[in-house]
């Protein structure tokens, strides 16, 4: 008994960490894909996330999310660290998609709106206390780690935030699209990879117990499976693109892979391996088709999260529906259906008219001559890299 | 029995692992701090502190610190290298602070007599067999990881370093202070980031022992109020500094974030959240009044490691005995304030005397020319970033 | 029994993490020391090996090495991919040494080659079912965690490669060696201590459990060694780099570090702690001498792969007889020997064989003007650093 509930605060311990090393993850992430003069922005936007969104949760949000449950498998401090630790994630994919172009005092302001209230709310109807349970919005949806309460939750407000905060200047003009190319490629390596293995920690700790054998099966087959699904969103986003362009673009391979671990997420305990690589292979195939879409709607997001998250987001849960549907566990393509049509329009919608209202009063788009210097000197005072000659 | 101490190696071993990440996060962070023409330097500086540091603990000083103490509860293996991945960190927050002028090789000849003699009397009479037991200077201070054992030891290491070494060359010049940016913000928040997860394994890994119910709610609770420290002290610097310049300062956010770290660091143990955000935040705030006063009295330390080590290691220690005192764990300000007093005579001065030393025979100031070049040059042989043009 | 299983599945997963956080590792070294305009190009291998490579294990290699293997004492699923983790890496030695000129398509195919078959065979004869269990081929020696299973597997793939490929261009030219400076000593900090620390995973998971009290010993001890003979290597290559040239280089330092990790990594949980500084800092001695010795044959390896991991693979397999032989464990020097010779010569062979054909229709060798204008232009489409102006 001492020995389990060791063993699952052990546990969530560890996986508290990977989910925490996917900030730097992030920050390296959005800072490699965007240009030098918005680096320091970018990654000042990521750390405030962290900090002000995981204070917001632990002050006000938790107790939305959750109401009064304590967890008696594991201590109560690593399931509230546990819980803490992803609110960040959701606005972190805001965030990026609207980079080179949002203030970062806005942006403080709807993260401790989302922390505190629209991200919990989510949690509630979806994973905790569920106020809404008997109504018709009683979700019964299949999400473990959260392809919808998280990717597609993200995904929704990133699309609210794009439609109101508009392209970066410059960047749509007439019928032409500039392109805009990443400006520190290994930093984009290294976002990509610690978010790959901070996924295990997200998806593996979301199992909840590591401690008997049948958890720890779960547990294993979990992380395996999310991993498999990242192999197989690279592999088959790096070969369509390169049957296309007849060359490897690492920005693409590893937007297929996360775009794979996006969708296996909702379900990773629940696939055999070929499920996994099927999942997470049409997931990296959905953002290769996806990037170039949302440019031809003029629809701006300079890192893809959109591609990633959004559409991912819900692919994944629809694919539990297809996949890990049947009698006994009562998951049905309908019920994901439902989960992801709710929390589209609850998100989408509230996202919408916050972002609306903090804008009337503290704008979020930068002006053109502070997007035209860059976001670093106007917002933070301080160059990313100072000493560089800049070629462009 | 054979399964608490299975639970507790796997336990120590993660922690270790943590902490030993906080190498590449110093170096990181350092790297990013300091201009590129120093930028090799400073890296190898760090690995060097690392290696030599270690190895002088492992053959002297661990059995300094701790005499003939055998662990029965973990593989002794575990507890021999959880206490070896402290040694370099304080002298880490040596070498930052007189980054840019201080040469290899004294450097190296201090690392030996820090890891092999004076940081293992510190631990002696704080945490290990303790010869000064039972005379006046018997310290029975709370520090559970080292508010002053690691940081103000540090601090005060680099205090007398400073003095002896003198500012860089063209930083204080009559009146004027000379600005000198960072050349590597990403850098600095990978570094910073690594940092605040390591401090998990730090800070948790001290408490001992996860194997029984207790414990784990023990392990838990510091490992979710050390993260909430950074969070306080990371949010009062952002806000600090945002309400006197309108901008957001990512570097003094992070150092705000890693003030908080330390000051939580004396007894994340004993706090309650809302104690961890106080003395998180107070920390946070120190730092932003800190980093000027010192360069009002012209001491230079480019990364600003006094303020975050040296002056929040005497806040959290103190800090034990204004939150956490009671009369049942016997903790009183007054203890803890004799604990800093001690620390701080003998630690001061006998590095003062040991660097004094070794300055007369190899001196530490490089040269005013190998300043102007850079030390990557004329200590390293190689520049850090030889390919790109350089701006200023 | 099910807190045993917990206990060694959960250290299963922590080992995995460590290891696939050498994925990162080797991409950043690599893109760290090699010149801007391959950046790109290399990082795209690194995730591209770790993509083809496991899943390539995952669908074949895996059941060719282990047959019908099934794990009792944890989690099948953690062992799966506990195995799966180290394929890429044998692979990743040798990609990294014919780095800046070995096109991608090429070295797709050869990857799923070697993470189909060919590591798998070594693994079969070493670790795995055995097929050549009593034959002359009968392999006993003791390979912990792969000093020639995974490391001179490596090196002898790289050689054979190198000897097909060739030098880069304008590296040798008449009696002139061309030194080519590391573009980015940042990245190659963070790259090798990223695999350092991930070596804990790589050497204490392949102790097998963790869940007794014995285990747990051995675990802790094999990471306390692995550790320790990363520190003497760096040391011993420092000192004598700094003896001979009176200079710190860094890149010299970390790989003397590496090649003391490749080299304890035969045998961590035989030796004593002495053992380890013995063993790790001749790793970094071998280091120091093969470098200049393979430039000597005009073997030209841009990371110094070979002198890491083929020289110190064959030392530290050695080494196992001279430090570790008893009559008690059956080790020899001559069983030592004759693993290290029949893995080098199916290995050699075999690779040979296999990058000859591939060579024949899908040339390995960028040309002339792909290499002159860096192979990231020519492969992938995309620089590293677009916007910092380039001094050379």
């Amino acid at each position: 008994m001492d020995s389990a509930y060791a063993i699952d605060t052990l546990f969530t311990l560890f996986s508290i960490t990977l989910i925490i090393l996917m900030v730097p993850g992030f920050a390296m992430l959005e800072a490699g894909l965007v240009r030098t003069k918005n680096v320091s922005s970018v990654l000042t936007v990521n750390v405030m996330i962290y900090a002000v969104a995981s204070m917001a949760f632990i002050l006000v949000g938790f107790h939305l999310a959750f109401g009064d449950f304590q967890s008696t498998t594991m201590s109560q401090w690593a399931f509230f660290m546990f819980q803490m630790a992803f609110v960040g994630k959701a606005i972190n994919i805001m965030s990026g998609g609207v980079g080179e172009r949002a203030r970062l005092l806005p942006l403080t302001l709807f993260t401790v709106i989302m922390g505190a209230l629209i991200y919990p709310t989510v949690v509630n109807i979806s994973w905790g206390s569920d106020w809404l349970k008997d109504t018709v919005f009683d979700l019964n949806m299949v999400d473990l780690a959260g392809s919808t309460v998280i990717h597609s939750t993200g995904g929704w407000t990133l699309l609210a935030a794009i439609l109101i905060i508009g392209a970066r200047k410059g960047r749509y003009s007439g019928n032409q699209i500039r392109v805009i190319p990443a400006s520190n490629i290994p930093l984009v390596v290294l976002g990509a990879m610690l978010l790959w293995i901070g996924w295990f920690g997200f998806n593996g700790g979301s199992v909840g117990s590591i401690a008997t054998k049948e958890a720890a099966d779960s547990v294993a087959l979990t992380i395996f499976n999310t991993n498999t699904a990242g192999l197989a969103g690279a592999i088959v986003a790096g070969a369509l693109i390169y049957l296309r362009y007849k060359l490897f673009d690492i920005t693409m391979i590893l937007n297929g892979a996360l775009g794979g671990l996006v969708a296996v997420t909702a379900a990773p305990h629940l696939y055999t391996m070929l499920d996994a690589i099927a999942v997470g292979g049409i997931g990296g195939a959905l953002v290769v088709f996806a990037v170039p879409l949302f440019d031809r709607f003029r629809i701006d997001d300079p890192v893809g999260a959109l591609s990633v998250h959004l559409i991912n987001g819900i692919w994944g849960t629809l694919a539990v529906g297809l996949f890990a549907s049947d009698s006994a566990n009562g998951v049905t393509l309908l019920g994901q259906l439902k989960g992801v049509g709710v929390v589209a329009v609850f998100v989408f919608s509230i996202s919408f008219a916050i972002i609306f209202l903090i804008n009337k009063v503290f704008p979020f788009r930068a002006s053109d001559e502070d997007q035209v210097q860059g976001l670093d000197v106007s917002e933070c005072g301080l160059e990313a890299y100072p000493e560089f000659k800049r070629a462009i």
